[in-house]
């Protein structure tokens, strides 16, 4: 009987602690405190800007505690982070991040690209890893108060963005694993050039089946940093066989999962029908909930005649892919995400052999691959409205 | 043709980098830089010490570049790591840790236990996720120096012991998602006291079927911070229900692989033969090879008599324990892991249904779980000598 009376007590503190986390503070944009830098920077010329090697001005910062909730949003001068060593994050993988881009429209306004989708995600992977959940409406105020600061750095151009990096970390200073009960939302901004300087590059992937990215009842439908590390080393070793990244596979079917730290898109063609289908992975639970995959099946469903096209997700392996480009049925294939937005693949390499994806005459991709990338772009860049895709930080810069 | 010399080039790009990365500086103790803190604290009374949440004065620092390799380490005061927010660390999991104890022999020498263990795994961590790897005896001359450094910290007294935590980060300052071309190796030491502070205390396991801890091909056999974060929402789920811990399971077969973070071990007796077996998971890569579960599998093939004992490293599910449970052959079961040693189990919630395990009379664990607890301490504070498993870190202190 004690011991019942035990597991009871124990389940109300735990749940008191719940409630006690309900009524703390929520994160609020309207307590933002603003310090500039007394040293603005001067942009870049479009020609030296990398991916995420140069940073704007300034940074976001939020602190949250267990007990008091979140504090007020800061935005500061760009700089180090100062964190007792016995941190969480060093230690046990508790950070996550998003990445989203904010674009100048030719009348000159700065849009960001379906933030609401990330900021959903976001809360998705704190909640996973026991992270707090912010109102993600008040960190997209933050994020176009962030851009607004550094205005003068969003490039102009097609191809020209300004990548955001909200990124959670935990920072409780003690070495139990457990819930951190201290954490930091921070959000920095880099000014980034297309992925492809001189137009698309399609790219040779080697296939891997001798290491897992994800499983069931793991984690890798969410953006964790726990998913990222492990798997540098296949791409590694995909590049050392001349291959510039890995396609994924999964288990004893060998489903095709991912690309690199991508999405990835096939294309088929029946051979009697002629009918085509636009093919990736579906989810469950094992596949990152891309927001570059759900315009793009979005635009598909919207774009593409019925009666031509099949747009599926489903799971589909490289036995099939194999099967079918040795049919000739195999006649698109990419990668999808954020930083490159599609990325043509032309060469996969299986069981020793390289299976050929077919391009175009005198191009690096097949034609629905840049069919997409031209809808999304017009859309990016404000040629073209989309519900509310495009979300306007401010009046004109 | 083109194709194929720019797939040589790449690749012998990559390897003349494996060899620049070979002929970097290793890391070496005879270049230790000391900066003694000017002030130095107190011990804390033995009854005031937790796990991990107070620190000594100092600790050990080595930073490498893949241009040069390691630099000089160097012991200094415990504080704060400043490191930019793009920091690889932060956002992609590049981090590793290790945790070992010293203790304080009752002839006042100060041992680490099995450290060259900690050294090996470490490697196969920082392997795993493109970090650079260490001589490691040279890192356990420089833990000596740490602890040197604070001897006056390690506590006194059967169950106290200085815990040291040797972590790895990436620090490269970039985005891209690649091999860090930075890295920081840090150990920081922590005075603790027993985990159990009025002897053991059996705890109650809820069995975790529907998230997954490690799969083939993934990591979960290296002491990687992704393999952390992940475990702790399964583990607050069970507190929720009443339960200290959870039990992994995996796979539609259901095998026991760990325990919370530890790993686990159970006792069948066979009702018809008597004869007993200790059993625990196979090393298949989805298991920490823990430095606690080789000691107790090694002293049990020692000190176990063949006649009585089987030792088992065997695929076992939760179905077994429970038909065994139900026919009284399941008669010990313990978590083994460097914090607490063992820890005795004594329920396991499965299927709406809670699995006995048998105590002895009026104590919290099994037999062969106090007696393997005391065997292990018997090495540990130097009351029984075994092999080298015992590293004295220098003369009396």
């Amino acid at each position: 009987m004690l011991r019942r009376t035990n597991q009871l007590s124990l389940a109300s503190r735990l749940f008191s602690g719940a409630a006690s986390r309900m009524m703390s503070a929520p994160l609020e944009s309207s307590k933002l405190q603003i310090r500039s830098t007394t040293k603005p920077s001067t942009p870049k010329n479009n020609e030296d800007l990398g991916f995420g090697k140069t940073f704007t001005d300034h940074m976001l910062a939020v602190e949250w505690t267990q007990e008091k909730g979140w504090g007020a949003p800061e935005i500061k001068p760009y700089g180090n982070l100062s964190l007792d060593p016995s941190c969480a994050v060093f230690h046990y993988g508790f950070e996550l991040f998003e990445g989203l881009k904010a674009y100048r429209t030719p009348d000159n306004k700065i849009t960001m690209f379906r933030p609401d989708k990330n900021m959903e995600r976001l809360n998705k992977s704190a909640a996973r890893i026991c992270l707090p959940t912010v109102d993600g409406e008040e960190v997209i105020k933050l994020m176009g108060k962030l851009i607004e600061q550094d205005k003068h750095l969003v490039p102009k151009g097609q191809g020209y963005a300004l990548y955001l990096r909200p990124t959670m970390i935990g920072t409780t200073a003690a070495l139990g694993v457990s819930a951190p009960d201290r954490a930091l939302l921070f959000v920095i901004a880099s000014p980034v050039g297309p992925y492809y300087k001189t137009g698309f590059k399609a790219v040779r992937l080697e296939a891997t089946d001798y290491a897992t990215r994800a499983w069931p009842g793991g984690c890798g439908d969410k953006k964790l940093g726990a998913n990222y590390a492990p798997c540098v080393l296949p791409q590694k070793q995909a590049a050392e066989r001349g291959y510039q990244q890995n396609l994924w596979l999964f288990g004893p079917e060998k489903y095709i999962t991912e690309v690199g730290t991508m999405n990835v898109f096939f294309v088929f063609k029946d051979a009697k029908t002629g009918k085509k289908e636009l093919v990736t992975a579906p989810l469950d639970g094992t596949i990152l909930e891309g927001v570059t995959r759900d315009s793009i099946l979005t635009l598909a469903e919207q774009n593409l005649s019925s009666d031509e096209w099949t747009i599926s997700e489903r799971y589909f392996s490289i036995k099939e892919v194999e099967e079918r480009a040795a049919k000739g049925e195999l006649v698109e294939a990419f990668g999808a995400g954020t930083a490159a937005v599609v990325s043509p693949i032309k060469e996969i390499g299986w069981n020793g052999k390289d299976i050929n994806v077919p391009l175009q005459d005198g191009k690096q991709s097949g034609p629905l691959t840049e069919t997409i990338a031209k809808w999304i772009a017009d859309i990016q860049y404000g040629n073209v409205k989309h519900g509310n895709w495009s979300r306007e930080v401010t009046g004109p810069l």
